[in-house]
């Protein structure tokens, strides 16, 4: 078992991580930037050391510092939360190189997932439904043409080498795609040096729904449930929920055995997400890709499932067998997730960074806050803006809904702009009350004018 | 459907009912003393009155300005929360008479219950175990004797008059007895004027083991499951948790059984407690007394249940029927309450009222707390000690202590003393953490001197 553990994040999740240590009798050790001396990370921890400068690159992601800090404080595994290093599969082998546990998946079953194009196809190559296309790039314009009619428009056209939304096409019949081949093969080796462009469905309206699995070093895994993170503004998850209000008993079991496939594919062990493409019109679904790490929204499956993940990926990265199997796993309720962060929603979201003056979190039954603010805490400009995540449950997603206007409703904190009024607006809104929302919705409704 | 609730009570109790309110969709109007003006659950509710000085009897206690401040603000209904008005029958009955729904059961049925010995005669009517004794007073030695031997030593000898720990003696054998009962009676007469003395079996090691009752207009009763609160200091419950670590299946079922006669007994309705005398050793229970109103320790059971308490209170009030039956209770994992009061547990639990300079509760999965403390909060002398209930679950009992635990040792509470060293020290004691306790056990075990 993990004798003691390196947190190589910041914010709530550091936080999140040193309570399930704490739990565990594990000894926690916290390290921090020179913004973040102050930070409630460092102060629950049993032990804290500065690892750098305010920028993340000398601090957070400084890996020589990091493992220095295991090494000399006798951690015998480093848990890396999400962002940062969590994903980086070069720092998972050099924890395994100085015989630190890396908590999370090896760095093969990181780095297969983490490129796109060889995700694809180990998915293809696995049985996990992707999003239909070329296999590789085109070749001809008829070959196009013939793909486009069997998979039916819209299609999207993407260059090979393309990134950032640079060398994406949307053809929504024959001539747009012939026009959109030639322009977008153009372009791209104008701005890439490489004309390669590849084509697939474009699935104009979709929700994101995602699994959380769980898995050991003996060849179990097991799935947690979706969760539904279709409100998104700029790609960033602002509300998550479970169940998906979208989703059928059917749809649900074939996608959480799509993701146990995922997982098996590339010998996944502890916690990760496999993000689908939710195509509710035609139920169907395809892969996206899959997080191999904790993420933001993990608590609202903890709610509903009553399993607490972060101790489940401690115990399987000291070699633990899950303590669970996929027949133990309940669902009770309904679990919705605010994140509140440090911004103005009423002026486009700008970034409110400052000092809380004034700090109450709310309580009461079914209301769960995992955060790293305080009275007097002040959120530095220089990492993200989240302030809280309020989580709450309820029996039913009404009772889930209601729970959480109250609870956002009695939050105090005074001195910076939060996100609250949005999601309160947002959560009066009559088309999330009736669960009708894909990941556009805020680009097509303007929640802070609504009623 | 109750609209406007006025909620006579103060601190925590009256924050919950607020909270619960606004989950319904219930206007909320608080009244509080003079003392009180900057209380939390003066902030929080829709409306807030003044009812008078700081003497509970002039302000939680005046019943004329809390009857008056109803009409005044339109308030269909009245939730009378713990302790004050909560158990008086006058108030209940007045309640009706002024046309204002009483949250809680009727006057006949708090004064039924209310006297313990129409309680105790109704319970011996309905079936439901009671302590082995003597019904009404003894009238000759040799009855006394007789009826002492078929209950077995050793027995309680009580003064019908008696109270407050007064006339009241233990016979551990027949020569105890026939002195007991002449000294009794002797003392009775000088101190009460009465000489009558009645037996009762004296149990002396015993868990109180109590049953969450809830019930509607239509006939329906259900029981939610059990809450061990043995863990008292002076008749006052510290921690409470469910389930009881000393009840098994058959025993449960049978106190559940019994606590729901109990209830049909005087025709309850709404959330009431059943408390019994646990008898562990013989694995035998006996009524103790039912207390008609929501409880301090009902957290626990909302935890275990997912049942929130306070709504199907309010929902049955307004005249619902209750939102489950028998069979759809389930109970999940295992919750823990502590009260953290502001006392000093070095000082023999000495209040120490005061102001909160900072304040921070603890967060987090499963961690529950239920509180109106605030950051610069001045906890007045004059009512009860109770800063914050922390309510932790857990898919063990094992978990929901160590869960217990890491939420204590982060909670910050500066500038007043608080019972949170009492706490850390119970958990960690053997005992505690083997289950093996009953009412005795503090008077027994120094916790605050254990390891």
């Amino acid at each position: 078992m993990i004798k003691k553990l390196l947190i190589a994040n910041r914010g709530e999740i550091a936080v999140r991580i040193i309570r399930a240590c704490r739990e565990l009798g594990i000894e926690s050790v916290a390290v921090y930037s020179e913004a973040d001396k102050e930070a409630l990370h460092v102060q629950l921890a049993d032990e804290a050391y500065c690892i750098g400068p305010t920028a993340s690159k000398d601090s957070y992601l400084n890996v020589t510092n990091i493992i220095s800090v295991a090494n000399k404080t006798g951690c015998d595994a480093i848990h890396p939360g999400y962002g940062f290093l969590a994903e980086n599969a070069d720092f998972a082998e050099l924890c395994r190189d100085c015989n630190i546990i890396f908590v999370g998946p090896t760095p093969e079953a990181i780095s297969k997932m983490g490129t796109k194009d060889v995700a694809r196809e180990t998915m293809r190559e696995a049985g996990v439904p992707i999003v239909p296309g070329s296999q590789g790039i085109i070749n001809t314009i008829d070959e196009a043409i013939e793909l486009a009619n069997r998979i039916e428009y819209p299609v999207i056209i993407k260059a090979t080498a393309g990134g950032g939304g640079k060398g994406i096409r949307v053809a929504r019949d024959e001539n747009e795609l012939v026009k959109g081949i030639n322009i977008t093969q153009q372009e791209a080796m104008t701005a890439f040096g490489n004309p390669g462009v590849y084509i697939e469905k474009y699935i104009e309206d979709f929700r994101h729904v995602e699994i959380q699995v769980l898995a050991d070093n003996y060849g179990n895994v097991i799935h947690l449930g979706e969760r539904d993170c279709s409100i998104q503004r700029r790609l960033q998850k602002l509300v998550e929920e479970t169940p998906s209000p979208a989703l059928d008993g059917e749809i649900r079991e074939e996608m959480g055995t799509a993701a146990k496939k995922a997982a098996k594919a590339v010998d996944y062990t502890g916690a990760g997400t496999v993000e689908f493409i939710y195509d509710y019109r035609n139920r169907k679904f395809y892969f996206m890709e899959m997080n191999t790490r904790i993420q933001v929204e993990h608590p609202v499956t903890e709610m509903v499932t009553g399993t607490d993940l972060i101790k489940e990926q401690i115990l399987v990265a000291s070699g633990e067998k899950l303590s669970l199997t996929q027949e133990d796993v309940e669902f009770n309720g309904w679990s919705i997730e605010c994140r509140v962060n440090a911004e103005n929603p009423e002026k486009n979201f700008m970034p409110s960074p400052g000092k809380i003056n004034m700090y109450l979190a709310p309580g009461g039954l079914g209301v769960r806050v995992d955060s790293a603010a305080y009275p007097g805490y002040a959120i530095p400009p220089y990492y993200d803006s989240m302030i809280a995540k309020v989580i709450t449950y309820g029996k039913t997603r009404e009772e889930a809904i209601a729970r959480m206007k109250r609870a956002l409703s009695e939050f105090v904190i005074e001195g910076v702009h939060t996100t609250i009024p949005f999601h309160l607006k947002l959560l009066s809104h009559e088309k999330f009350i009736n669960g009708e929302f894909n990941t556009k919705f805020l680009e097509l409704h303007d929640v802070m004018k609504s009623v």
